[in-house]
């Protein structure tokens, strides 16, 4: 059986699930992080990897942008969490004729992000196979008020995001078809950066959180999963880089797709009250509703929602 | 520049290890665990992977022991901490036309050794690469008197190995070469275990700790270079199963060599002063010396060491 006919990797994740047996699992599989009580301290715990030709290409990026990529994809996901990071681990898959210079350049990028965090490298693994792979497991800490999770959204609230989409995913498709210029659009690509200071002034007004990993729909789609209720997504009000939006008219693209179901921005995607929405910075992007399913708004016409975000199992964009 | 001419992993470890700023890092770099201080606990976080066609081959593991296997070699690495494994994550690289039933196969093996030590899997990530690549991070905790450093060997120490190493080196030659029989032989290489029970009742006896995943020679330089410390190994005391002495005579090897410089037996070595030496339960293999450097005592002769054990970037065996 392929992977795709289960739905791709949400199919596959909700089928290798299990509950959380320990109590000192506050969040197991399911969110950013995970959370782990450990006396009167909450420790998140997150991984991400990142594979050459799948994640990066060697072709435009440098190993430096590569060692910082892998460190800041996994500070956004203790960030959605409402933590900060601490640490991490570093696994790391080397073709046998790698250069010694790639691996160095590779974590200089990686002190280089760890400093602006103040976070260090305490451990890791390297071993020998046929494509460069990098893994990070990173721990973070949170306070207890501090918390978010995808699974606390309420009937009512508006679904914010910090910033604008869809620039990653153009970046990305320049780069593949070859189209000079638009500079800004492609450093959004290769020089993804952790958004979640934007929404520390206000955690406390949030309700539910998570990253941008795999477009705004995907998100959408997760909060609603794991809070068990439906959204509607206002697509004309979500931010777009101008420069992103033209870029994509060049690819032939709408730049709304890239938003919906393209991916890598980091930016923040959060729900608020509506009595705390004065309290909050960010883009009025939706509304959590009672019904199933998602919607989208769009140009004055409602349609369901059938794709979600990036998959690598399913038709990615 | 090749990793090889820098020394192998080891070489390019040391290259790419910082001192720790953060006083509530322990261990940083360099053990087979690291350590942070949480409160008043002892969290101990480690990372292993094992790569298609470099760590195992689908002709010869199913996939429930793939997934067996992952969690023994980190429970491992914890164990030689002189800690307890708690919870872990898993990063899985999966080809895009992989069968579902294989990644449940190798979660069921993953469960299966899971329940075994009464841990979790609390997260992870999936994605698509070109090979099979199975990564965990696993987490454990110690007691702060039960914390066992490489570093800590000091000179007179007697070297102790807690079982017969070989065995999984002569069980991976036996596939690879198509001999028939040693059964045995080859469920040491298919199915490794955790061996660090086999030290908890004396654990507060024991100096220095390291398992074996690399071969003996490897893992006694290790402990001399963070204990700034010799040895000398006697060869002719090494245990090994006769079994594993027959195969490796039938596939015309000294099956010492599979014990120096092979890997993957999981047993544990450790060194012990002599008044305590009674207090443990092992195998006597050697001592740490003042001199520098590691020295083969082989029927009354000695030489040098020159090689380390299994390195994936320098000649392995």
């Amino acid at each position: 059986m392929e992977i795709s006919s289960i739905g791709g990797e949400f199919g596959l994740i909700k089928r290798l699930t299990k509950k959380p047996i320990s109590s000192d699992i506050i969040k197991g599989i399911g969110d950013d992080a995970a959370v782990i009580k450990v006396e009167s301290k909450y420790l998140l715990f997150t991984t991400d990897t990142l594979v050459e030709g799948d994640h990066f290409s060697l072709v435009y990026f440098t190993p430096e942008k590569i060692g910082k990529k892998a460190v800041e994809i996994n500070v956004s996901d203790i960030g959605a969490m409402g933590g900060v990071p601490r640490f991490f681990l570093v696994s790391l898959v080397l073709p046998r004729d790698i250069q010694v210079e790639l691996v160095d350049g590779i974590y200089h990028g990686m002190w280089e992000a760890s400093k602006k965090y103040g976070i260090e490298i305490i451990g890791g693994n390297i071993t020998h196979g046929p494509t460069l792979v990098i893994d990070i497991c990173m721990i973070g800490e949170a306070k207890e008020e501090d918390l978010k999770f995808r699974s606390n959204a309420k009937v009512g609230d508006y679904i914010l995001v910090s910033g604008p989409l869809g620039s990653s995913t153009a970046g990305l498709k320049l780069f593949l078809n070859h189209i000079d210029g638009y500079d800004e659009v492609k450093r959004k690509h290769i020089e993804p950066e952790a958004k979640f200071y934007k929404v520390r002034p206000f955690l406390k007004h949030i309700n539910a959180m998570i990253d941008v990993s795999d477009g705004l729909a995907s998100e959408v789609t997760r909060i609603c999963e794991e809070s068990k209720t439906g959204a509607i997504i206002f697509c004309d009000s979500i931010p777009m880089d101008s420069l992103a939006v033209e870029a994509a008219k060049a690819l032939g693209d709408d730049a709304l797709d890239y938003a919906l179901y393209g991916g890598e921005d980091f930016e923040l995607v959060f729900t608020v009250s509506e009595k705390n929405l004065a309290k909050v910075k960010g883009y009025v992007v939706g509304k959590i509703t009672t019904d199933q399913g998602i919607r989208l708004l769009k140009e004055g016409k409602e349609e369901v929602l059938t794709k979600t975000g990036y998959d690598h199992f399913l038709t990615g964009i």
